[in-house]
């Protein structure tokens, strides 16, 4: 399909899915790429993303600082293929774990499992593309049975893997990640959720339900009477252990929604429930196109986290907020990243570590509780 | 705090916090406001208001349309004083179920536990706040200990209830919201939560999680090895059940988020998952600040969303989005619809009829399996 | 036209034009309004709009400030039937001059003329539109003889009026309202131009050249060989003076845009240009959707203001911006300044005053490079 | 400066001055860049500006299509140091005439001057700056006394050039780019005003008066008694002569405002005020943060502009709008333009065209009004 065409009328299916496969693009590290973004992105957005890439690969990437570094996915992230640029810093260890919202996951499937999701435009008729049975994610368009298949795919997965109690979603993906790469080895090259089994980082959903990874555990318990289910308890713990032990913290925010508050709420959790003075974030990138203005989280500011103890008071000059699509601004930021000196790191594995650094933390609140205890309580 | 002081220096806690307290403010079905709406709102976004109030009003409240009306609520409308709207139309029955975020149903409690937020600027220095130990949502101040005090409510509220199995976020609020009548009788007219307990209204959690109720529950389960958790699958099959049920469906969506993730895709569930040709909503209302060319589902038109079936494909002109902050539009949206004629509808009390709506589901479910698997399958 | 229709196919120019007219709703003081923005409207935007209400009413408005007070006009906002709100407060002496986009006071001459424009939808299809011979300001419509008679008048006025030098935009707008009232005695009910040549209100356009009166001024510039032209010079100047005789300036800006920018460089004019070290505004009201965060003027904040000596240090706190779509938030505006004490006060009537302030400032003009002339030249 | 730093305290002047120079960014024609927008660029904005890129590059420059192309600059472009892009644009022909916001233009003089404007930070504290004498334009600061001596420069510009009479915009800064190159030869290559000089482009302000340039030649109107003006008229005109030439047209708009409309109006006058059936734009390329939901032309869409017969109504296709701030992807877009098979034209030296061409519109419109006499007419 060529360049947008708002309203042009009596597409059919053909036509609709006439675009050119989305890929996932992978980022290389180009000089011109690091020249452009250090010498002509200088002010407004562009100087917010230059500083943004500068933090992340000379500050939060450098060896010595040894950074947990999360990364939140919020927006349609793989539909737009993305995909490839979170792969490639799970490679190269560049993240060590991430939060997305579960349809970042589900539409991720599709690449596993060989559907092709195409180019189109966002001005098409959704009445035709309905009775066309064409599913369109703002410009992104594919067949209705793409989603059936994949839904059955995951129907069957949970059925082979005889799963029967709650999980967190760090295994749950995990699991999912192993039976992709089984089934069709190598795909940790065109699968987030593959390439994260692959490489030992753990992937979180804040809100389990909500997504047709959700809809297909919830068909399973009510149609199959099974007990598996989503524990999001496992999920809270996971990431503050995690969290906790981290000997600097810092945060990729990609959008806001959901997936940013439950990486953010880490640090209260530590103080406010657990007793354990831990600190804020030491590094905060977010790209969006929200606005603070509009008083949500979403757009809410790295200043703003600091009265929650989010993020460190001492630490704001190494925050930035750059206010662009992610699908310009991220890839920019990972040729950017890849292309740096600091440009590898040993992977963390953390997913190997969950119970470890879960025991630790379990260890430190009874301690504080103890010592709170001891000097008698407040609340 | 007089308006707004944009760095102002050396304030003091006692200054931060000598804003006017924010109060649920309940509408009363003002003329004025109605013919404002009717005759003032005429055109951009302000004929975008006008056209939802007349279709919520004149339609979806139309006693022969018997619509199953359900409400998303994201960003921080408690703590912005919009839960006044929200107790006036359960009281009204002019909503049937509601699916929030965690952190409104978490603030909401400081209204019923009778803490006080107050009204701010969001210009203030979050590094002051920090030491003075005052907490910040935009430009709504209150000291951390409403923080403190209210997770020791609401771990207290866990133990005391003896809560040991998975639950429905449903079923937990209400359950929270019945403890809080409890203690201070009278406090539907102050929370949300205890409102809906009161009316009969479930609230649902699409990411149970990630807000300081979910921080608590997880603690319960870390320390005290409790198996209570929240099981998303219940809530994604009760939200189904209801919609299945509805005579007609609409929805009245504030912001976006995974609220309105959660609720639309109650239809993909049924004909996706669950094979069941339910169709999609009948009315559509969203007020958001998101923009669809961002491409995400919050900024999404129910254009788009009849491409994936949310949406009936015939009633375009029953949807409408108007792009405002809701804490804005959202009163004067509820003044008109207390103001008009069909102001008050007997409440659907669809809490009490969630077990049997369950078991309707699984009928249905189970009635499509068996044709699907009389005809061959496809998928 | 009933609700939105996005994509409804088959539209006739009777079906386009089937909405209701646009009427210019005119505010009348409602103590309900009032009461909703005083403790309704309590935070984000809402407190915004609330504290922007209170700085007009209570600080701008109060007789003893005796504030010369500017409003800029950018976005549709005649076409959107905002009109009336304007009339009101010129009317009421509660604004002392104008700046709008040329655009707005083009289409306030529709209504002058007894033209009608209709509600409509934004999601028609443009190609139907213009085959139909039906023009579209997002969902305004009306048909395009509706320009080809404006611009008819407007050419007609200029050869009757026998302009044949330039002259300010004030003086232009003056004439034509003038016009106006001849030709439709009362139409300063119904037409924002008329209605300030009536109550002694200058009217400024800071693109001349930029609206369908722009061009049919150059119309006769080419074919008819008049010397009339605009002046903008004598816009700067007469702005400049105005401000400079203010015993206190504020501002209420709608939209942004060029009008925002030339009421603001006024204050800089004096001290960069002229060497009169006046001061900035005292007060600073925008209403506005455009943000901070992309750096253009349009969303400059009061704050960055102050660097260029715009607005007064000093008076940070009696400055606002509220986020939100001027179709909505001013006639909210206007009804809680039309019932409020401060309602009513002596027109300045500065149409008549513009000779002598441009005298004013030439003499202080004067003074201050004789003084500087005095102690020494630095550029 | 070293990254943001959000109410750091205790700035001085030196250290708010102590950020790396802002320059004039050329792009070269990176194959890595261009590959990226091809490939990695698929879907939502970065598909967008994609396809924005594919357009200019293969269609608009394709030099069978001849097209005649303007480019309309909002935003403050030249201070985040955009103006090397449309520096580059100029020199290899790829853009024919320009319309610009004044500010970007007194700005760009800085440069020509040899001033510095230095990257900085949006959070830093405005009463502070202004104690300093220090300017700032979002995150772009730079000393009070360039402002001063860049006016100074004008007025000195203004009294040697011996202006008398009224001028277009064109001729001015023609005539001021012609003085700088001048004054500090090879400037062309640092000043958009004086490549534009060098190169035949003509540059227009739709907002004459509103900028530092008006504000000082209304001081020469003032104080020295100059009938020197700009005369809006001819600007109209000469813009309408050069679109009613053009083979094809096409525009690239950075932001909106008023120089969007300037650019948009021509084919509008064309056939409402002068009857010259000419038809509307054959490309239509936007960048900008402004929203069509809003309702004003900044966010206007293609489609919108097919109603008033701005655009054509068969070439939708060929019209694309990115929503992203023009300084991240204006540099893109002109590495691909600069990159691509097409980059370079003969170029069009308008401005030694227009009396030519304002002669042929002349004879197009005396001869279009013959025609309508002939058959009666209808206004």
């Amino acid at each position: 399909m060529p360049h947008r065409a708002p309203g042009s009328p009596g597409h059919s299916r053909q036509q609709f899915l006439s675009g050119k496969p989305i890929r996932y693009y992978r980022p290389t590290g180009s000089a011109d790429i690091r020249r452009l973004i250090d010498e002509g992105f200088q002010a407004f957005n562009a100087g917010r993303l230059s500083e943004a890439c500068a933090i992340f690969a000379d500050k939060m990437l450098a060896p010595e600082n040894n950074t947990t570094i999360g990364v939140t996915v919020a927006g349609a992230m793989t539909p737009a293929g993305v995909g490839g640029c979170l792969i490639e810093l799970m490679h190269r260890g560049l993240i060590d774990f991430m939060i997305s919202t579960g349809a970042n996951l589900y539409h991720d499937l599709h690449y596993a499992l060989n559907f092709t999701l195409r180019r189109g435009s966002p001005f098409v008729d959704d009445r035709e593309l309905y009775e066309d049975g064409v599913i369109r994610i703002y410009d992104v368009l594919f067949p209705a049975d793409v989603l059936l298949q994949t839904d059955a795919y995951i129907r069957d997965f949970i059925v082979r893997a005889g799963f029967d109690e709650p999980m967190s979603t760090s295994e749950f993906h995990y699991r999912l990640g192993l039976d992709l790469l089984q089934r069709s080895p190598g795909c940790e090259e065109h699968s987030v959720v593959a390439c994260a089994a692959h490489d030992g980082v753990p992937i979180y959903t804040s809100s389990p339900g909500d997504s047709s990874i959700g809809m297909n555990i919830a068909y399973h318990e009510l149609m199959n009477g099974s007990r598996f289910m989503i524990d999001p308890n496992k999920d809270v713990n996971e990431v503050c252990a995690i969290v906790l032990a981290g000997q600097q913290n810092g945060c990729v925010i990609l959008g806001g929604g959901s997936p940013k508050n439950f990486y953010l709420q880490a640090q209260p959790t530590l103080w406010e429930v657990y007793g354990i003075p831990k600190g804020g974030n030491d590094y905060f990138i977010q790209i969006t196109t929200d606005q603070v203005v509009w008083g949500g989280l979403s757009g809410a500011t790295p200043s703003e986290a600091v009265s929650w103890g989010k993020v460190n008071p001492g630490v704001l000059p190494d925050t930035v907020v750059a206010y662009v699509d992610s699908t310009i601004a991220f890839p920019l930021f990972c040729e950017y990243a890849v292309g740096s000196p600091n440009n590898r790191r040993v992977r963390k594995e953390l997913l190997s570590q969950r119970e470890r650094l879960v025991a630790n933390l379990v260890r430190e609140a009874k301690a504080a509780e103890e010592k709170k205890k001891g000097v008698g309580t407040v609340d």
